[in-house]
């Protein structure tokens, strides 16, 4: 493993120029305009893990975008990691706010600014560098798979019949990704558990045009009066989900758990700071990092309806729309959840109205047990290479193929994330700490190297 | 006035083709980029008036959009009507819903489909072409004086201060307006009261900037959570408006003007299938004539904020904003409630938003006694034409002007709408029925008639 350090000290420059290369197409997933870079992306990804020493690499199809398999079988009776990651990126607007264009990467004051950069493109392709890394210093003890799919930032969508499909291709001892986050740049942290999600659509239409406000105004519902009522009626004065039956299935946190979550170091007034808000908000009685980690949320991503142009315009539009996402805890199934706001909401709604609810896509949360060999070979890995050992968090962001993994392929995934808060992800200007994109890669490889060890 | 008839006969077809002349002018006054087409229009309608007989006409200058005015002065003794129109229109979103280009006037099935058809250019028009009758077959009896504005949809901002300076200039008996609409094509009706109307922007600001919804959603408040609580909070179960102060100054209708106001003919049930609506809405207590009548309401024109692209977003946003409007009844002051409003809206809001209210434009409510002269000969000149007398009746609409003539010239206005509820003003598919233009052209003439009559 002595070699490992210098070939990626002889290499950075070329694997930096690579990772911008896969961050120039814009494999945005959800808007269909950007199908063929879907493909092209795929495309390149199969090639790079071919380039770094796999010996075998496919664009594998699916009902929606390809997935990308490759593998290297060392020795059919070693232990077996699966990596997966994935090459689709969020849409990027607001796009006047970015200060370089999202499919320019760019490096600024030791960051990489683009889409992409970290989620999880950055992180993604730490991996390939990783495994060529083992492969070209001769340290690879274990047999290697790569899943990259590109459906995550939709809810991965046709990924659950791929693994139905290829249970025995796919078949590993774990499941290895980096798609979170860390504490600090210099506190490194394994995300034991995740959030799951549920994410809706709702339309509801008043009259059947658009009204004159003054003619119909008070007279005739206005969607948009009762879009809000609706949604404002979904949270209580304790931001307590109001749906019943919601919180039915949620496994409380027991109070020795959430004190040891409430000891990984947050500073409230930094918080605060960092996203210029005087205050914060959520569920009475709970810490942010509870109510970010542990507890559910009820969010509306996006609003619109009625005139939004420039000026006053006078009308009583005929509809309004809202995307709405709820963050669910370990126990809660989405796919309930899904099915009891798509029939509350409906219910709640006056007669003045009509309301139309779709299901866009969701997934289970999840929680990783601690003493998994290959938990403590990550654990190792970061001690190593961060000389401190890494500390188990809640994410409140959800990768639902994560619980399917569990589900279909019956393994566990451990996060291995090199992301910060400050990354932007899914926001105007995403960046990546470009000694993050270095030091995951050879965290990485330790990983591969206890994990090789523990397992003889 | 026998040969009045004859010359509306005679000259239909090319009366129609100048009316499309002035329509194929897109004249947007809420958006800039139209300011080019607001003078072009204002040149056009000069031109015409001059063709039509006036002996001066003059685009003459405003902060905003020009004035166009003309007169005919054939006796400075002898009573001044002053008739009052506006050349600009509203937008055209959702342009997608027209059936025809809305800047192309098409004739269908006897209406003249294009934005502007009815308000306020086919009704505006009818004016000049009564005029140019009146002029042509010796039946001027009057003076007459027209002021035809370019900012009547965004809130006149600058009409008061043209009427301040130009106070001489503008003298007259009484103001001509044809701005409203009537009750059915073979039922005349005038407009005797109007609403007021208050217009605000807000901006709900959580976090400065978009957010990942699964790493924060739940710890911070979400700024379309919040603005939709807002909104909501501002009626209760009663949609009554909760806003502390709002009815106090509200001149409530006596019993017996409620009983007459509700014996116009109205059938809820075709009122519901119109607009395809299950249930009406409004002010427990009140009929839907009421409620559109003779009290205030409280109705979002427009909402966005988030995510509002093809697919799933999860993002916890930033800003949301809202474009919301009262319509206000007799002795409500629009200045008073704009500030009340824009102090309220901002009082309500947590700590965890910044909320910014600006009161975009406004006006006050009106009522016209039924026993003016001018009223009279009105009356007399549908009954003329319609065989019917016509209904006085109460719109919801607001045409804030009105009450700004009474307050800055002295002078009451008669509101001779020939605009059918079916003409989707300031919809898609705008129209106005070829008979109601020829029809409207003629009862003008003969107002003009009974009022020198009657003024002798």
């Amino acid at each position: 493993m002595e070699k490992v350090r210098t070939f990626i000290e002889n290499n950075k420059t070329r694997f930096m120029e690579e990772l911008f290369e896969l961050i120039r197409i814009p494999s945005i997933s959800s808007i269909s305009e950007h199908k063929p870079d879907m493909i092209k992306m795929a495309n390149h990804y199969k090639e790079s893990l071919l380039k770094a020493g796999a010996d075998r690499a496919e664009v594998m199809p699916t009902k929606g975008n390809p997935v990308v398999y490759a593998e290297k079988i060392i020795d059919p009776t070693l232990p077996t990691v699966l990596v997966y990651a994935h090459y689709d990126v969020m849409p990027v607007d607001p796009i006047e706010l970015w200060k370089s264009p999202p499919f320019e990467p760019e490096i600024r004051e030791g960051h990489i600014f683009a889409r992409g950069a970290d989620d999880d493109k950055g992180q993604g392709f730490m991996h390939v560098k990783a495994f060529e890394t083992l492969v070209k210093t001769n340290n690879l003890k274990v047999n290697v798979k790569f899943m990259i799919e590109g459906e995550e930032e939709i809810g991965s969508v046709s990924l659950g019949a791929f693994c139905d499909k290829h249970k025995e291709m796919l078949k590993a001892d774990i499941i290895l990704v980096s798609d979170t986050g860390m504490i600090a740049k210099d506190i490194p942290s394994i995300t034991v558990g995740l959030r799951g999600l549920a994410y809706w659509q709702v339309e509801v239409t008043g009259p059947n045009r658009d009204l004159h406000s003054g003619l119909f105004g008070g007279g005739v519902a206005n969607p948009i009066n009762v879009l809000s009522k609706m949604i404002a009626s979904m949270t209580d004065k304790n931001n307590r989900i109001t749906m019943p039956g919601f919180y039915d299935d949620v496994l409380a946190a027991t109070p020795e758990e959430r004190e040891k979550l409430n000891k990984a170091p947050f500073n409230l007034d930094n918080y605060k700071k960092a996203i210029d808000v005087e205050d914060v908000s959520g569920e009475t009685g709970y810490t942010t990092i509870e109510r970010t980690g542990i507890r559910p949320s009820f969010d509306v991503c996006g609003i619109w309806g009625g005139y939004t142009g420039e000026g006053a315009k006078t009308v009583l539009p005929s509809k309004a729309y809202a995307k709405i996402s709820s963050r669910l805890v370990p126990n809660q199934d989405h796919e309930k959840i899904a099915r009891m706001f798509e029939d509350y909401f409906v219910s709640i709604a006056p007669n003045s109205v009509k309301v139309k609810v779709d299901s866009l896509h969701g997934g289970q949360a999840y929680v990783c047990p601690i003493d998994l060999p290959a938990y403590r070979a990550a654990e190792k890995a970061y001690t190593k290479i961060y000389g401190k050992v890494p500390v188990p968090t809640r994410s409140g962001g959800s990768i639902p193929i994560i619980s399917t993994f569990e589900e279909k392929l019956g393994l566990k995934s451990i996060l291995m994330g090199f992301g910060l808060e400050s990354d932007a992800i899914h926001s105007p200007n995403e960046n990546f700490p470009v000694e993050n994109f270095y030091n995951g890669i050879e965290t990485i490889t330790w990983f591969y190297h206890y994990f090789a060890q523990d397992s003889k």
